[in-house]
């Protein structure tokens, strides 16, 4: 039933074969790889006059030289991102980058960062659409966290069901989005160049304003960076675009960065020519749509766009997490379990893990993850600043045709991010100094992880210079409850296995029983050696494995390997297993994990 | 460490013949097996006059017949368990005695519903103690969850010690409890006798009170016969009682019958001459205690014993439970690991399943258990009725010496228990309606249980007419992921089995793999057969269970046994297991649940 449940839910399994018809062509690669960067123009503006606001509305002209930063750092990112593209094609990113020019611990920590990234992603990003809906439905706000989960889960099994296909469902809101905005600005700039805007809304660019300073102009620039999180997504996720990958990508890249760039401009300009204030209950998009259309349907589709492709940013997370877990875990960073493709190609066990994650996530922030986001922007920009400084020493090493152009690129890049990193951190150091404590913690992890499947690959290895130990035989230990079918299979067994001896073991709790069982025994099995372990502490272990030892000693003297054959009924139906002592189960487990003792299960499957 | 924590909480181990010292004399009997009882006084006679007051302050006086109504009740049922315990010196109680007389089924009606009332008892009795004392300290309030639940982790542990020791903690409580109400009394009898208290406080018994209806007096007494319940603790928990164990269960039972008597009396005669109203805020007890008193040191004396006798009322419940739980077990009404005793003689799995279900209990009504008081003293009468419907049969049926005496009492006692019964049923239906849900459920998974046992045992036992099939030899399976010590040692192992055939199985993902590894294979082991069974949709399992269900089929053909060994490393430390796909896991359990077919691990310890 299970089965079919997962047939139904994530559709038949594919052969590995047919992974190329699972690749993205460049439009719907547009949608599922930018939706998070795309829907960061929601709140971006709005995040910049949040600051300036703090010294008065007169400083709002200020948002337009912002906004020409954000666009000149969000032209040096494309740029850097392209040709990190070219020249990483099998997928770069902020690890590989990172790991291939300054080394394996600046590849960790760009590597752990992103890891984290994409969990905040998908929890921020679904809470903020949840927000979004629910505010329009106000009798839904009870149901935040509940609904939020509810979108985790679909667009889970979505990302299950293999990457083209949730293309196909995630691509239309994504460019409903695009088209909504578009129509926004454009028919609001007309209204301004026809002269249906009053001039008087807003303060002249360049009025001298009292009380603005260097650190809050930073300020307000690093806030609005964080519109340009989601960006690096494509450059991870190549290997998912159809070929040529490389070329299509960065064609891709540039297309979002265009789409990017005139819609974040166009609401920074209208914000400002409209003179709009932030305010905690109406988004600023929201205030230019109804300043625009008034309550009708295109203010109600602007809305209803927004929301979904809030909530659709988390499908970012879901592209790229699993990618880059699968060149941690080929680094034998992270377990191994992540480089295991599913039933539908996808790497289900990344998919599953980032959907489990921020369901944490979403629970324990009771749906009010809105406080991660300064963490997350930091999370971003720290890659950010590696994968373009990797990029300098790279050009730096290599000089191939035209390197300084590159290079500079890469520098103009890797200078911005630095600074908006640092501002981050001063200018909201309580908000993420938490990053300080985990980062680490998770480049620790990985190294310790690392360390172990090294450890093990060594040991495993087959060198001809360490010659096994000869097994010259066999010594068989029977753990006994009673004279049953179940005791009589596992016997039989035993006898066909040409062991140099058979040693039935009981533990009676009571002396009488002892004797009884004794006897019967001998009437039984005259041949078959038993012996009984009195056990006054009513402990069937531990008397158990003090004899086992005991063998294993002796018969280790002589190259004799221990073989333990627990006799084990199997009831019919699940449910009946909590009816019986599993003694056989833990008694295989002591020794397992403890002793050097080979473990043999005789099954005895009852018919009712 | 584990281990430590253990032993530091519940004591060192004690050897089966240690039994004996773990007996209780009667002065801890009565402490350890009454609270229960002797707690609903803090509570019983203020649940009559909640009925009362619906009618007016002159009805009152009826608190004084209603309360002889409840001694007769009270001397019926301690006279009737009297007759149970020597009747049943091993153990009595409504299960046994129903099971013996009446039959199965009303024996197992029995049972269950005093099996769901202690885990009732346990909730209701810590959630009631823990408001009495955050009552006292209201800043407390928010954390009464919490604290319930420590209270029952307490009580729990105190158990798993033992009984004699958890004896000597808890009977102090107990005894202070019982002195202070009994000064209680004592002081305001006094006050009463000398003329310090106004008789024209109350209505003066037997005025005419307009609206009374037999209804509501009847409705009253089952109010007040929810006092009764914990009578029947003693006679459960005979085993327990130091020889001459019945002898001394009936002089604990009739001086707790005494003591209840007393008490109960004392408070219902103090609250009419003070003329008191129930009230939300101030228990009767408490108001009895503040115009004797007024507000100094006797005054706290008497509320925290009452509050500790609260508490300690779940003891009660721990008593009876694993007792009751084992004669059920041992009947295989329940799982048979409730039989076993554990480190310190206690039968510490129900122990432990109380506590759990308790806690479950107290999380979902988030402290709010007293909506199922009415529920747990229906659950109480039903197997009071049934006990001594069971006895009237046996008289019946024996007629010893003095049959009609027995006969008579144990008759009052079944009938005035059916009406009290019937009396929740009417006048509380919304409030039990559950039990007639739960009960015959219950019933049904005791009936299916009994079922698989019995079915279990049948198939288990060996007879002389069917003879075993003979094993004519063995075939080996050996999967093996790569060319490594771990398969090298599996692989050695099987060569020592004396196995007509081993097969090595290895299930590639990739053509190019198969080749490859077929082609390293035959020069490790040209000897040994390899099968390479190419998996496209990746997974190992499936392709490995066909191959062996074909070879399955062969070999049984001519009464060969299959054995699949599967190599496992072990590594050192257990958060490493989480690093490897535990593949070898997942084939064992497909194999041991499905299939016919003995499963071999071979461990390789790593050292590192």
């Amino acid at each position: 039933m299970l089965t079919y449940l997962k047939r139904f839910l994530i559709g038949r399994p594919l052969k590995s074969t047919e992974l190329g018809e699972q690749k993205l062509s460049k439009t719907k690669a547009l949608a599922i790889l930018s939706s998070d960067a795309l829907s960061s123009v929601a709140y971006g503006p709005e995040q910049i006059l949040i600051v300036l606001i703090t010294v008065g509305a007169a400083a709002y002209w200020y948002s337009i030289p912002i906004a020409v930063g954000v666009l000149i750092l969000l032209t040096a990112l494309i740029m850097s991102y392209r040709q990190i593209i070219f020249a990483y094609p099998h997928g770069g990113g902020a690890y590989v980058v990172s790991k291939n020019n300054l080394g394996k611990y600046p590849g960790l920590l760009a590597g752990g960062s992103l890891l984290v990234d994409y969990i905040l992603t998908v929890a921020v990003s679904v809470s903020a659409g949840t927000d979004a809906i629910t505010s329009a439905f106000p009798n839904l706000h009870n149901y935040n966290v509940i609904i939020a989960i509810g979108f985790v889960l679909i667009i889970t099994t979505l990302n299950l069901r293999g990457v083209t296909e949730s293309a196909s469902i995630l691509a239309y809101p994504v460019y409903l989005f695009v088209l909504a905005l578009f129509i926004l600005i454009g028919v609001g700039l007309y209204d301004i160049v026809t002269g249906q805007v009053s001039p008087a809304l807003h303060t002249p660019i360049g009025t001298p304003v009292a009380g603005i300073s260097l650190f809050l102009l930073l300020r307000a620039f690093a806030s609005g960076s964080s519109a340009l999180t989601g960006v690096e997504a494509i450059s991870n996720a190549i290997p998912n675009f159809k070929d040529p990958a490389p070329s299509n990508a960065a064609k891709t890249l540039a297309a979002m960065g265009l789409l990017l760039a005139l819609l974040f401009s166009g609401i920074v300009v209208l914000a400002y020519y409209y003179g709009l204030s932030p305010n905690e209950e109406v988004t600023v998009v929201s205030q230019i749509a109804e300043l625009t259309f008034g309550r009708s349907f295109m203010y109600f589709f602007i809305q209803v766009t927004t929301a979904l492709i809030l909530i659709l940013a988390a499908n970012t997370g879901y592209s790229a997490f699993p990618l880059l877990a699968v060149n941690l875990a080929k680094d034998k960073f992270i377990p191994r379990m992540f480089t295991v493709r599913g039933d539908r190609l996808g790497y289900s066990n990344g998919i599953i893990i980032l959907g489990i994650l921020s369901i944490l996530l979403i629970l324990v922030f009771e749906g009010q993850t809105e406080q991660l986001i300064p963490l997350y922007a930091v999370g971003v920009f720290i890659p950010f600043t590696l994968s373009q400084s990797g990029m300098i020493v790279k050009w730096l090493r290599e000089k191939p045709a035209g390197w300084l152009t590159k290079l500079l690129i890469n520098a103009t890049g890797a200078a911005i991010s630095f600074v908006v990193t640092l501002m981050f951190l001063l200018t909201k150091f309580t908000q993420v100094w938490t990053v300080l404590v985990f980062l680490p913690l998770i480049v620790y992890l990985f190294y310790r992880i690392r360390k172990h499947y090294e450890a093990a690959a060594d040991q495993l290895r087959l060198t001809t210079c360490e010659p096994s130990v000869p097994i010259e035989g066999n010594v068989i230990i029977l753990p006994v409850a009673g004279i049953t079918h179940v005791v009589e299979k596992s016997l039989n067994y035993a006898k066909t296995l040409s062991a140099h001896q058979i040693i039935a073991v009981n533990v009676p709790f009571e002396r009488e029983e002892e004797a009884e069982f004794e006897e019967k025994w001998a009437k039984w099995q005259p041949d078959i050696r038993l012996v009984t372990l009195y056990s006054p502490y009513r402990s069937i272990i531990q008397p158990l494995i003090k004899f086992i030892d005991t063998v294993q000693n002796k018969a280790s003297e002589s190259n004799y390997q221990v073989t333990v054959i627990i006799p084990q009924f199997i009831p019919k139906k699940g449910w009946h297993n909590i009816l019986h002592n599993q003694s056989g189960l833990l008694i295989r487990t002591h020794l397992l994990y403890r002793r050097n003792v080979v473990v043999t299960t005789v099954p005895y499957h009852l018919k009712k």
